[in-house]
């Protein structure tokens, strides 16, 4: 079905395996909008001055406040909003415990290098959903606004001392490497998940080559914002 | 001036005293609503299930959300809003220093019982303003719909082990007295707060007996709240 018209939700939402990719999608966003919360919510006491520890717990509101939503939109399909976070606890805490910053810097890029490797992601994936659920997962997803405050603050500490980059470039690196780690994992785990990528009778897939290419544009889109940072990719 | 019309505001601002006890008082209340974002955010971390986390993390993200319109307030009466917010840092924090929960339901209590003498304290205060500010304060203060899910919480563990209720009883106390301690070291600091409450030529103020029912007031209305919970207060 090339051209899907904008009401197609609920005869989409007939396929049970359709509904489960799409519980387990949104319980994983939703999981990981809290677990974002707590980090940075932590990360915030960190903060150097009290302008900067505002900034920051903007930030984790924002992420905790799409969680209401995304837990609606999973009763509305008949599941348990908890039932279906439950499956990506571990990956999501794990990808945490793995990348816990060790300082404030560090903590600014996660949340920003963090969050916009989330947002691609789920973005990619979004592109392989129904109109209702694609609108409402993208929209959980932007909130650019918050940037330009980690971009600010990352190049005036890289201006002051220069040996900051080489320490602050590995760890994007690190946070990158954690998060390929994760996905996979999931993606291992997660069958109804893995069949959405791989498409349906009446929907479209990815094949191998395709995959190939959406972490390319995955890859590219870190390696722009590290650079909107000052840091090599 | 017993009958103020709804659009005194501008007027009663030319009173350079009246404006900064207001900033004052906007300052104490989005520092306050910080702080307590803060420290719900970490007792989340506490939480027993996935369901108390994301119920106390939604009560650290309604704090947090009313911090915005505070400060704008604060800008267009000319001031900063984290020069007006640094007076009350230290008592603030020092509230908080001292009464550290030691556990998940002093936690709980901590954030019912502490957000609502905050709320009832600043009430009494909010009488004492022209009507605009009165209702920006007032709403930042109103939100009763999350004391359900500590009310259930405690009732019910205290029913599961009715040792629990002396030493909660203990801490609702200890909240109480050291809210008291703060608000005093505070009311001793800040001319322009003691001067609002005061009174001038054209706005009633409060004399020593006045300044007495009102802390009777507060006390009994944390007596209720404690009994609420189930606990001696």
């Amino acid at each position: 079905m090339a051209e899907s018209p904008p009401d197609e939700s609920p005869l989409v939402f007939e396929d049970p395996a359709y509904r489960d990719a799409v519980v387990d999608l949104l319980g994983a966003v939703s999981y990981g909008e809290i677990s974002a919360f707590e980090r940075l919510a932590e990360d915030a006491r960190m903060a150097p001055t009290l302008e900067d520890k505002v900034a920051i717990a903007t930030m984790a509101s924002a992420e905790f406040g799409k969680v209401a939503a995304l837990h609606d939109r999973i009763r509305r399909l008949g599941a348990d909003p908890f039932e279906a976070m439950a499956p990506f606890r571990d990956a999501i805490d794990l990808f945490h415990a793995h990348t816990a910053p060790s300082d404030w810097f560090e903590s600014l890029i996660k949340a920003y290098v963090g969050d916009g490797l989330a947002n691609d992601f789920y973005r990619e994936i979004a592109a392989f959903l129904d109109t209702e659920t694609r609108d409402l997962v993208v929209a959980s997803l932007d909130d650019e606004g918050h940037a330009a405050f980690v971009v600010d603050r990352v190049r005036a500490a890289i201006g002051a001392d220069p040996r900051l980059a080489g320490r602050l470039a590995l760890w994007g690196r690190r946070l990158m490497g954690e998060a390929l780690t994760q996905a996979q994992r999931v993606a291992a785990e997660r069958d109804a998940l893995s069949a959405l990528l791989a498409g349906g009778v009446d929907r479209p897939g990815l094949d191998l080559a395709a995959i190939g290419r959406m972490f390319t544009r995955i890859t590219e889109r870190h390696a722009a914002r590290m650079e909107e940072l000052g840091l090599a990719a």
